[in-house]
Order: structure tokens, then C-alpha cells, then sequence
């Protein structure tokens, strides 16, 4: 079925943008009542853009010619309303794109629609979203829609953010490659802001591949070219950092099992342990969101604060009580520990760690917990997500792969070959 | 003059907001010709809005209630376009307020029109616009129509933003108070980014306690809440900087006066040197920015490369040539000192130090040197320019006050004081 090639199968597949489109229209019209992925959708607006992208000779092709694209509803898109989950925004439409959805647009891409997301992106109240493998259970968040869409065969590819672990928690619930790049490698024009100095824009996909070509678009470059990869010899840390004790016991077999892998792949591993002032990132993340959601939802605080969730309205009327010199102290204790980090992921091929405690927990009220994910965000370093895995229930697992900060070719060059190897990990949408 | 009231004078005159508005309309409409501040107003518009202000009966009045604001036209503002001084974004108009607008809408200010700024306010070729007390003269940018309308009594407030000196600069020139508060501590949410961890939002105005009110509207807070300054055995210090050999003999002069009149009101003044690392910001900066530059204008050189300016283009080519490795290490760099300088600051009521090399220079096509500006906003330390010199051409030249980072309450308390003392410095706008 059309609807399950990824961007890179679709663009050599000789189908017309309609034909694809079509394709994942119909899919979407089966599943939409249990996913519920889109908060805005219109197939005759997506219709007459791949009619108009498919009039485009083939030497005007940009990268992306055709290659559908959900887009997390916190950024702007001409042409569809952005609404944050939030009612204050309700029927708002900008017309502007934001930065990456422009990239996306001129590279040929075609804009599909938004993905539903947590309100502002910024808490952990689910939206209507469900994860495609378990209608029961959350799809993540605040990237839900993105994950959910992507993981159901709806889009290949989605757009995402992340300031604690909204790209990585849903790629790994919804079993899909998920990138988040080196914070500001990407632009950030027109993404709503919860925090400047952690929010990150990223992917989801379901093939390296599809990686490695919004890279290209996107202009990620490395010092060094990154040369072929092979497991055979290649040194990996795992590092299982301070919140290893909340690790169920689906996320301590897939590690323990993507460590087998490696090493059945001729790759040496060694255990790192992160010197103690890694464990305070937590805190110290939680007192840096907490003084920027107060500047950050100020404008929609005094606009409607009753219509604001309590965790965005607690950060506006400081509820923690948290000082200036607490905010600066984690801020800056958090920046010095940036370039330290960098010089330990140097060490290795890549650094193996957990993406999440567990598979997607029950219910869709909590998008489930992002501890594993926030301090390698907080650190600005390039993250991928590697389904492969399942837990006891049969819903998927991914492993996060981590690399120095603006490695970021370097570790999707790795993800490929690591991918490949956990393909071997027991985790086969069944959908 | 109606004109020439500062927003608490209006606030407190018992005019109407219209009787207000048309005093300024007035005051544009003679003075609009030789000093080309507004990149788009609509005098219609302002009236409607001016009328409907006022039909708001006195119990529901915000704290701006019918205060004009000019907004630099890197901001969105619903109801008006926002150009960035930019040919790909003429006409485009998102319908959508920028976090600092919505939020002075909200507080019952008159979103007045739009002000010039330099392509992307990230460029230093200037626009249209000319100094209102030397049409020779460049008043500054790249918040160049901000700084000139209040500067020219079209105005009492206006928004600027500052990455290098754009808000410093211009207040400097056009003789006015300007503000740079502490980074990130006003929403910039709709506000173009050029570099997203040195662009800071901040105001323009004609006295400290027109400052003080938006520091209000923008619940900008301390830790400890000031309490009444004197300047009489207050302790300042005098900071001439590494780019001292740039400073000009306006500026020169200024600083000297400045610690004189300082002296006289019984203030003790030491001289500061900072530690050798603080002189590589320049450097530093410069190579953030290239490496920011390459993200935040990627869209732009996508959708249109031959209509930006050739240093946008540089940055997205990486014509610098610059690595990964030394823009991490310029990013870590600077991080590194933010401590350190606040420690430093502390020890003071405030730091003294130039604002400009000198008066604004002759002619428009550049904006002048923001040399002084650019080592505090990437400290993220907060900054008011006090009016109060004038060079060798009668021009205005300001000197800047410092304070450590989120001690913007206690630097407007000490500019007021401060900016009273420098009242005796000479500068009398003939306007």
C-alpha cells in the first residue's frame, strides 16, 4: 500500500503526488476515529496543492517534491490555522509560515496538515490523540499527533519540538524514528516559545533515510564529513543516567538487548557513568522552565488566564516561589556543563541510552514521563530515537542514540547502521 | 505641546486618547518628511482605535490605557504588515500580535503604526529613516524608527529589539531613555529572530518612569525589591571597556561629565577593569551570530537569495568559514562569564559605561558602530541608556548604566536618579 512508503521510497516510486496523497487520505479516513492525530485537516486544500505540485516540470523538483509533511500544531502555516491546543487561540490563523515549515514548502514539500499536540506544547495533559499500536493508550506527547500520524503509515514524515522529551517519548511510544537535532541547528521562527534555550525542533519518520534528506534541506553540516560506519570495532558508551531506578522493565530489556545486538555486531561497549553534577539537571531544568514559562505565557495569561491549564498559569504567578538567583544559578550551572558533555560523547561512536522508562503507558489523560529525555535537551545535543524494542504488552520501545552537539550527521550516519541492527529486537507494527 | 507629554505625564492630563492621538498625528504629519520613522501607519486606523479607547469606561482602563506605542516592524501586530525592511515580506500581513504587543494591547495601549528597523534588524545599513535632530545624521538602528520617533515627540514609547546595540545605539542618538532588559525576560514570541541567545525586546521612552510603568505591564521583578537610592555614598563603577580606543571625543567628554555630575551628588566611582577573557566577546559574538545567521535566514536565502542583504547571504554560505568546533566554543565561552560579570556587578549600585563611540555619525547608509553595546547583551546583563551629553555637533550622546542579570527594577530605581543628576550634562533637545 502506497501509504506505507516512506518520503525517500515515495519520491523514486513513480506515483504522482495525488496518487500518495490519496493514499493517505483513505488511510486516514479508516483509522482517524482511533488516532485522532490531525487538529487540522482538509483533503481538498492538500488535493489541489499535489495537483499543483504534480503541474511542476521535473527539472523545477525541489528534495522534497511531493513529500507530504504534518506539522505539529504549534508553528505557523499559511493556509491553516494555528491553535496550540489552546482556546485562546481558537480559529487564529496567521498567515505566515513558520521557518521550517517554509524550508519544508520550498524544498517541494507538501504541507498536510497540523498534528494535535499538548496545550502550548508545555504540559503534560494529553490531547484527543491515541497511539496507533493500543487505541488505550497515550501516543506521548507534546509532539502527539506528529508521532501518532507518522507511526499509522498517515504522513511519513511530521514535524516536531521539544524542550523536555517531546520528540523522543513519542517516537519511541509510536515505534518511529524521531530526531531531535542540536538545539538551534534548526530554525525556530514561528514555533511557539515555551523555553528559548531548551525548545528544539525536530522529525519524525520511519526511515534514517528520511532523516538523512531533511538534514540535507535543513543544512546540518559537521566539521568532519562523516565517512561510512561500522559496527565491527565501534565504540559505544551505554549510559543509563541518574533516573535509571525509574526504568521499567521493557526499557531495561530493550537496553540490555540493544546492547547484545551491538555486540553481536562486533561493537565494543562500555558503561558511563555521568559525573554527579548530571544528575541536577533535572532540578535545575525544572527552575529554568519554570522562570520562562512566566515570561512565555504572560501575553496569554493576561489575555485569558482561564482558559490557561494550572501548570502555565502557576508559572506566570511564580506558585514555586522561585528566585532570580535559583533561575541564573541552574541556567548557567546547566551551560557549563554543555562543552563537558561534548568532550565525554567525543569518546565514542555514540552514547546508548534509554528513551523512555517504559512503552506507552495506559490512557490518554498524561502523555507519560520524559525524564530520561530532558537532560540531553538541556545539554543541546542531537538525540535519535531507534525503535526496535517492545515491552510486555507488545507496544514498541525505542533506544536514544546521543553524540556531541553539532555531530549531528555523524550520529544519523550511526542511527542507520544501529537501526538496522535492532530491526533484529522484536518490534513489527502490526497495523 | 499634547506632543510632548511622556505616557504618565499623558496618563494623568485628563486628555482623550484621540486628543492625544491627534497631537502626535499632527506632530507626524509636520515632521514626517524630514524624519521617515514609521515603516507603516495608518492615521485612520489609530483614530478608530483612539475613539474606541476612549468610549472604555475609567473602571476598566489598563495601566496603558490609550498610550501610543510605535512597534519596530520586526514584530507582528495584528491589523498592520510586518516587513522586516525586507522585499520578500512586503504585504504580508500575519494576523497575529507578537508576545510584547498583545501584551501592551491587552494593558489598553494604542498600537500605534509601525517603525523602520535595518533589513531583519540585522544588518547595518540603515533604512529610510533620519535623525530626527539632524536629518544629516543616521539616527542609529537597527531600531533606527523607534529611537527616532520617541526621540521627535511622535511618540512617548516605542519596542525595539537588541542583538548587538540596536536599542542602546539608537536611544543614544536620538538622545531618549532606552532600555535592554535582562534576556529573556520579556516574551519574544513574534519578534523576527536573528540570534536567538543574544536578541533581546526592549523600549524606548522619554523618561525612567515611563520605563518603570512597562516594567510593571511586564511584571519585571527582583529578588529583593528596591528601595529608595540615593546617589550620596552610593558606589558606582566606571567601566571604559576594552573598546576604549574606538570611544571618540564626544564620549570621552560624556563619561567624564558623567562621573563629575555623579561625584558631585556625593557618589563614590572606581575605575573597573575587567579580566582579560571579557575583551574576546567581541570576537565571540561575532562568530554566534555567523553560526545563528546560517539558521535563522536559511528560509529567506531558500525562498529568495538575491533579494537579502550580502551579510545574510555570508552567514547562510558560511563565507566566514567558520567551524562547529569555534562557534560551541564562543557559545560556551561567553556562557562562562555570565557569573562572572554578574558577581562583578554586584559589588556596585550600578556600572558606568559608554553607550556609542560617539554622536551619531553623518549620513544614513550606515547605522553607526555598536562596538560598546554588544559585550553586554551577550552577557544578557540589563542596560539603560541616560541621556544627558552631546558631542562636538550639538548631537545627543548617552552614557549606559549596568546592572547584574534580573536586577532590572534596581537599575531603572538608580537610572532615575542618575538620569536626574545627568539633567545638568547639557543635552536640551531644540526640537
Amino acid at each position: 500500500m502506497a501509504c506505507r512508503l516512506t518520503a525517500v521510497e515515495f519520491i523514486s516510486s513513480g506515483l504522482t503526488v495525488e496518487q500518495y496523497a490519496i493514499s493517505l487520505l483513505d488511510r486516514i479516513k479508516a483509522r482517524d476515529d482511533a488516532v485522532q492525530a490531525w487538529a487540522y485537516l482538509d483533503p481538498e486544500y492538500i488535493l489541489a496543492q499535489a495537483r499543483e505540485l504534480d503541474k511542476v516540470p521535473s527539472d523545477k523538483w525541489g528534495p522534497l517534491h511531493g513529500v507530504p509533511i504534518g506539522v505539529k500544531d504549534i508553528m505557523y502555516t499559511k493556509g491553516m490555522p494555528t491553535q496550540h491546543n489552546s482556546l485562546i487561540y481558537e480559529n487564529d490563523a496567521p498567515v505566515v509560515d513558520a521557518g521550517p515549515v517554509a524550508i519544508l514548502r520550498n524544498a517541494g514539500a507538501l504541507i498536510f496538515g497540523k498534528t494535535t499536540t499538548s496545550e502550548f506544547a508545555s504540559v503534560f495533559t494529553g490531547p484527543k490523540t491515541r497511539n496507533p499500536h493500543d487505541p488505550n493508550r497515550t501516543p506521548g506527547g507534546s509532539s502527539s499527533g506528529s508521532g501518532a500520524a507518522v507511526g499509522d503509515f498517515q504522513v511519513p514524515i511530521a514535524l516536531g519540538t521539544q524542550t523536555i522529551g517531546s520528540i523522543i517519548r513519542p517516537g519511541s511510544y509510536n515505534g518511529v524514528f524521531a530526531f531531535k537535532p542540536t538545539w538551534a541547528s534548526i530554525s525556530r521562527e514561528g514555533s511557539k516559545i515555551f523555553s528559548l534555550i531548551f525548545d528544539t525542533v525536530g522529525f519524525f519518520t520511519r526511515s534514517i533515510a528520511d532523516l538523512q534528506l531533511l538534514a540535507d534541506v535543513f543544512k546540518l553540516s559537521d566539521d568532519e564529513e562523516p565517512g561510512a560506519f561500522e559496527l565491527k570495532g565501534a565504540k559505544f558508551a551505554v549510559c543509563k543516567t541518574h533516573v535509571w531506578p525509574q526504568a521499567g522493565q521493557g526499557t531495561v530489556d530493550a537496553l540490555e538487548l540493544a546492547v547484545k545486538l551491538l555486540r553481536e555486531h562486533g561493537a565494543e561497549i562500555e558503561e558511563l557513568e555521568l559525573p554527579e553534577e548530571f544528575s541536577r539537571i533535572t532540578q535545575w531544568q525544572r527552575n529554568v522552565l519554570d522562570g520562562d514559562g512566566s515570561v512565555s505565557f504572560l501575553p496569554e495569561y493576561n489575555l485569558a488566564k482561564d482558559k490557561l491549564d494550572p501548570l502555565l498559569l502557576g508559572f506566570v504567578e511564580n506558585t514555586m516561589k522561585l528566585s532570580r538567583r535559583d533561575y541564573l544559578a541552574s541556567f548557567d550551572a546547566i551551560a557549563s556543563l554543555r562543552p563537558r558533555i561534548d568532550a565525554i560523547a567525543r569518546r565514542y561512536a555514540a552514547i546508548l541510552t534509554p528513551s523512555v522508562h517504559d512503552e506507552a503507558p495506559e490512557g490518554i489523560s498524561t502523555t507519560g514521563s520524559a525524564a530520561f529525555c530532558g537532560m540531553w535537551t538541556a545539554l543541546h545535543v542531537p538525540v535519535v530515537n531507534i525503535p526496535g524494542f517492545t515491552g510486555s504488552h507488545g507496544m514498541p520501545i525505542g533506544v536514544s542514540l546521543v553524540a556531541s552537539r553539532h555531530r549531528d550527521r555523524h550520529l544519523l550516519n550511526i542511527s542507520q547502521v544501529v537501526g538496522e541492527a535492532f530491526a533484529a529486537g522484536g518490534w513489527n507494527p502490526v497495523l
